[in-house]
């Protein structure tokens, strides 16, 4: 399916540029930089879900020896939460400076409420032990349905929701015709409530940072993050220093998925720094990991949808409740945004509350709230294809949304490749294989669409020619998903060189200009737009340059396989002027070859996938296992095949995680139970099957290489194909995750076929 | 004297931005970066002045326990030296490949022939006394007289002079007029011959590098250097890894002085450390600094000069031998093109030669080959004068060179700033000044003019604008200077806002555009050129974007005070838009504000100089002591007066230890018996009086900002300022350098008052 026919390097799956340094630990992540005289910083974290600060008493712990800092919220900038509208976004500094450390009320077991530094780790948290903290115990709540009761204890008092002080701290809807006009034209109409629990991002390498301030303010960070400039940007707000004093140095990222896209260490290592004059290292150890970093929204979703019989669907209505953990700020937009999206519904009603509570504050998780959403909507349409007796994926190309589509969420589709990802579904070996003899064990297929936004935002590109020939191109964000590789595959096709020649490097915070993070499926479809304008830049100084040599126009030079000729014979007869030639002559023509473009870039399309999962069930022991798995989508233009596959396998790993395992557990206490990979049951190689992956191509036509973002939608539809999957294979439907063993035999063990839904 | 005063921070005395990170050390320099699994690589180097190398046999080494990886010559690429012309300049790799790593010969003692990586340096230093090396020793030279003789040890056989093989490597000349014509019309004539002896530059910082090499040949290197761009260049091309894959980021540097513009450890390390797979740091010792690393030529130079019973010079010729050290390539260019330079004389040759001997080689030191020069022409230059009871700065007057004179070196002088050097220095306090006193200790006065010719070459630059409205910007040349404090002066000047606002960072290869060495007194002249058209640019942006906010034309708006404005009220009534302001709104007008230029930068003025000194000779000990001394100096610009003054006191400094008592010292069996700072005889505080300045401004005509080169000029005449002081007081002559106390004390006690010289 791969539509490259033409290009040499895009679409190949070139050796990725870090690999070798990843495979034999010469990468450096956060946690291994160290500098001369550096201490150790540690923090500690309030024991209750929920208490008013009295008062911090700090002065044995300054004494002991060894400590060199104390800091407490009094040290950092504070950005009421009480001032201005609520509905806070993921970056507020409203939320974020009380997150990072409590300032009147802890809200969560694990909210930070001091933090010492001290020459080893352990005086440190010896230290932490050593402060005495007045604590008034306060009611509490963990799920949805305590929170939002009208006598629930309520985190933020200033908040109001129907005028009373409320934990709904925020909703928004998206509409389309009139849902009530709808459901009356429809056939059939099934409604179910669907909950999911809170899962972690889970990625391997705990929040790691290395800070050094000197005196007049100058600072530089190393740590593990999603963004430098957000470090950057999130550090000076809250330590008061300017942003061109902060230097942040981004680190090789072991992992990230949303959770590295905010700061938790860097703004209290940095004051810690600033009052000791020594640089501070902060790392998290995993159970502060799982304690008090974001993991997504638990979840309650009610969706209904009605259809005429002949499979038309007529009018849907969905109600997403999203926890956003102590501070407001949810994704509900994801959730209520993207769950209809791959459908043409000409009724439709999509509703989000975004609902706090006293958890550790949600951050992004791949594609926010929109696998939340996908699960309800996507579970909901099984079951009507069902009752209409209707192929799922046929009942889906019925509906689908294509080009000229009115979305509900605002915009009228371009050319979209959401009917395709179907097509190509429908046409699969997968779909056409037989499910197979289970020997005892229940077999069942499902199938799932999701979509998500993508996201286009500021870039910035250097792209200098070295003096040997070769190519440097510097961008800001940190390479996750395989950017560096993507991005020397288009600018060795544009130069037309060996992709060897191209070495794409990070830039820290002040040798590149902004970039915005690494997030929303943007980076490749953002950086690879700077990156090609200031190539092509390049290539124009570069015809000049051989135009000026041959003494001819520049219109009679054209750039090809990384040398400029003559465009034709009448242009005169020239040897070809290399890459190599022309850098050795810069000198003398007028100076180094270097080109920057620094955008708001514009474009990216919403992606669309399509899976089809195959599940065996262990009815003695409950356990559900996917056997076999298809990840079908519209990733625009594969630039590198191998590291698109290597998005939607990962996405469809984390997915069938959430889907049958991972969770929250909370003790009575209101503390996370199992703060730990042991207990947190995330899937191994060995729970997981060979993901198998189609990529669509249906190019980008805003994009120069026709590229979309493809990192988020390969998780949003698998918690509901993994549920349609064990419906179809034990005849009974989940309504809530994770589908667990001792939740599939109890499930087994039910009278109830079809949950807590209620049919129309 | 200074010219600005419509300026808020060019020419403002601002704290400069690394001076708190230096007085506090937290300024990495190489030797402070290390990394996990490093290990520790040691040189070994030849005992012999002059030997051929039979063979090498590594292997006991290599089975040392500790040792990790062993390189000698045959595993670094070589450009034979044979082939091509000679007079090699001062980076050509056909003698730097031989310089780091001898090959057939041992060229001088302390040459490296082999190097060892193990996991602690006592074992490396350990395996390198296990390599077996069998040498044939062959016959050396030292000095110059030595090396030019008929019979001399030739250490480069291919080479020929006058149809020989011969230690003379090189000669130029510049040539105007007629000599022989020219000295038939003087009434006078006076020739002398003098020498001066090979000095070290005398860094505090000892070479020192960290590299880490991938498998794949990506590398990392952390080096104090002039130029992270010859690091990359050198180690590229010594190790056969291409440019782009090699990041060399500059450390803060601890002194240069012109000897760190070449390389010597980072092309062994990276080779040690492809061979170990392990990162590997090399630190010299002081004493591997004074034995191999460049210290300035010694030379024998002989200057005559003709003039009229009048006071004019008709003809002058000088012959200047300088050393190169074990290659070719010596600053013959420095001494015979700047000598002359500052006087219009008719009839004129210039001579330089270059000559090989078995020493360690020559590297560039301040205005390299102009002091020694200058020694020379002045003291002649102080001789005639008197012979013509002329004030020796009338004499200067009535011959100085100054706009339309045209230099026998090539250009035709633009406005220049000579004879203003001289005025102000007759106009001085210290000139009126009596002498005074010496309590039985002998005064005397001396004055002495000198030029260097600066230079402009390739600089790049990136100004960006932070999301809360300050600045960085990035350049790509060490600082040594304070290249850093007067960027922030230029930018903030230009944008119209505080310059604590301004942060300057020094680039790594990989994430700025080539830049040159931070040498030829350039980097401020080049870097501010390629700042300011980078910060034009920007405030272009800026006039557009408020232009489109206020819906009117971008040529109706000016930017004044970090604000843009209407040009007039006709223009419309609007606020103020600061440059907070626009950076707050960037990411809605298209996206970060930012902009870069790389440029080979044109119209580099020459610098011109005028010193006077006085000094206290003690008779009985022989201690020649400078007790005042003002340096004058046409700096173009100062854009930051303090550090301008910096650096005429630091040449007048280095000037003052090269006339008075820096010297290499060697044993009969051809090794430096001095090499360390304690028989090394540099000067300390205590030796010096506080450097009086005063800088004339004459701003260059070719640069936005007027500046000139200010950092070499202040070396050149020091040694000639302080000889005619010293013939002042005592009446004897000097001709030789350094007049150390013995030498001072072997001078009173002969009965000849003139020296060596032979007088017309």
């Amino acid at each position: 399916m791969n539509l490259v026919t033409n290009n040499k390097w895009i679409g190949q799956r070139t050796i990725r540029p870090d690999g070798m340094d990843k495979v034999t630990g010469r990468a450096q992540f956060a946690a291994d930089t160290t500098m001369p005289g550096m201490i150790w910083g540690k923090i500690l974290r309030s024991p209750h879900p929920h208490a008013r600060i009295r008062s911090i008493d700090t002065s044995k712990a300054e004494k002991l020896p060894g400590v060199k800092a104390v800091v407490t919220s009094k040290d950092i900038v504070d950005f009421p939460i009480e001032k201005g509208a609520v509905m806070l976004g993921i970056q507020d500094m409203r939320w974020m400076c009380r997150n990072v450390m409590a300032r009147d009320k802890a809200l969560f077991p694990g909210h930070p409420v001091a933090a010492v530094a001290a020459t080893t780790e352990a005086i440190a948290a010896e230290a932490c032990n050593l402060i005495e903290i007045d604590y008034e115990v306060l009611p509490w709540s963990i799920e949805i349905d305590d929170a939002i009761k009208s006598d629930a204890p309520v985190l933020h008092e200033f908040n109001k929701f129907d005028g009373k002080p409320s934990n709904i701290v925020g909703r928004l809807e998206h509409k389309k015709g009139d849902i009530a006009e709808g459901f009356k034209k429809a056939d059939i109409v099934i409604e179910r409530t669907f909950t999911t629990r809170p899962v972690h991002q889970g990625y391997i390498e705990p929040h790691a940072c290395l800070i050094s301030v000197a005196p007049d303010g100058k600072t530089t960070i190393w740590s593990s993050s999603q963004g430098q400039f957000m470090v950057r940007a999130m550090t000076s707000m809250l330590s008061g220093i300017p942003q061109s004093d902060i230097r942040a140095i981004p680190a090789e990222i072991g992992g990230g998925f949303g959770g590295k896209t905010i700061v938790y260490l860097e703004p209290l290592a940095t004051l810690l720094a600033k009052k000791s004059g020594r640089p501070v290292k902060m790392v998290m150890t995993r159970e502060e990991v799982m304690r008090a970093t974001g993991p997504t929204s638990g979840s309650k979703s009610t969706v209904k949808i009605g259809a005429t019989r002949d499979g038309k669907i007529v009018a849907a209505h969905g109600t997403f409740y999203l926890q956003a953990g102590a501070f407001p700020g949810s994704p509900i937009r994801g959730a209520a945004g993207c769950s209809f999206t791959p459908y043409d519904i000409p009724n439709l009603l999509s509703e989000g509350y975004d609902v706090c509570s006293n958890r550790s504050k949600v951050a992004a998780y791949r594609a926010p709230g929109a696998p939340i959403g996908a699960y309800a909507v996507e579970c909901v349409m099984d079951e009507v294809a069902e009752r209409l007796k209707m192929d799922p994926l046929d009942f889906r190309l019925k509906n689908a949304a294509k080009q000229g589509t009115k979305a509900a969420h605002g915009p009228v589709f371009p050319r979209i490749g959401y009917i395709e990802t179907v097509e190509a579904a429908k046409a699969s070996p997968h779909y056409a294989a037989p499910l197979g003899d289970g020997h005892g064990k229940l077999r069942g297929r499902g199938v799932a669409s999701g979509f998500w936004f993508n996201a286009g935002g500021e870039s910035s590109a250097q792209v200098n020619i070295t003096e040997d020939g070769n190519v440097v191109v510097t961008t800001g964000h940190p390479d996750i998903g395989g950017s560096r590789a993507g991005i020397a595959n288009i600018c060795a096709e544009l130069l037309g060189i060996d992709y060897r020649r191209v070495s794409v490097i990070i830039g820290d915070t002040q040798t590149v200009g902004f970039s915005n993070l690494t997030g929303g499926s943007r980076v490749l479809f953002a950086s690879s737009m700077v990156v090609t304008q200031s190539t092509e830049k390049i290539i124009q100084t570069l015809r000049e340059r051989a135009a000026k040599i041959w003494e001819i126009d520049p219109e009679a030079v054209k750039w090809e396989n990384g040398a400029a000729h003559p465009v034709s014979p009448n242009a005169g007869q020239f040897e070809p002027l290399t890459l190599e030639q022309l850098a050795e002559k810069a000198p003398a023509m007028g100076g180094p070859i270097g080109a920057g473009v620094q955008l708001n870039t514009q474009g990216a399309d919403g992606g669309f996938g399509t899976h089809i999962c195959d599940v065996e069930v262990d009815v003695d022991l409950g356990i559900a296992r996917v056997i076999r798995y298809t990840a079908v989508q519209d990733v625009g233009r594969a630039i590198h095949p191998g590291y698109v596959e290597g998005q939607l396998q990962g996405g469809v790993a984390q997915g069938i995680g959430w889907a049958l395992n991972e969770e929250y557990i909370y003790t009575k206490e209101g503390k996370v139970d199992n703060p730990g990979f042991l207990d947190y049951r995330m899937p191994v190689c060995s729970d997981l099957p060979m993901i198998d992956c189609i990529m669509v191509e249906i190019p980008n036509p805003k994009h120069p290489q026709g590229v979309k973002g493809v990192g988020e939608v390969p998780l949003v539809p698998v918690m509901a194909a993994v549920a349609n999957a064990i419906y179809n294979a034990l005849g009974k439907r989940f309504y809530a995750l994770p589908m667990s063993p001792p939740k599939v035999l109890e499930k087994l063990e039910s009278a109830d076929a079809a949950g807590c839904g209620v049919e129309a």
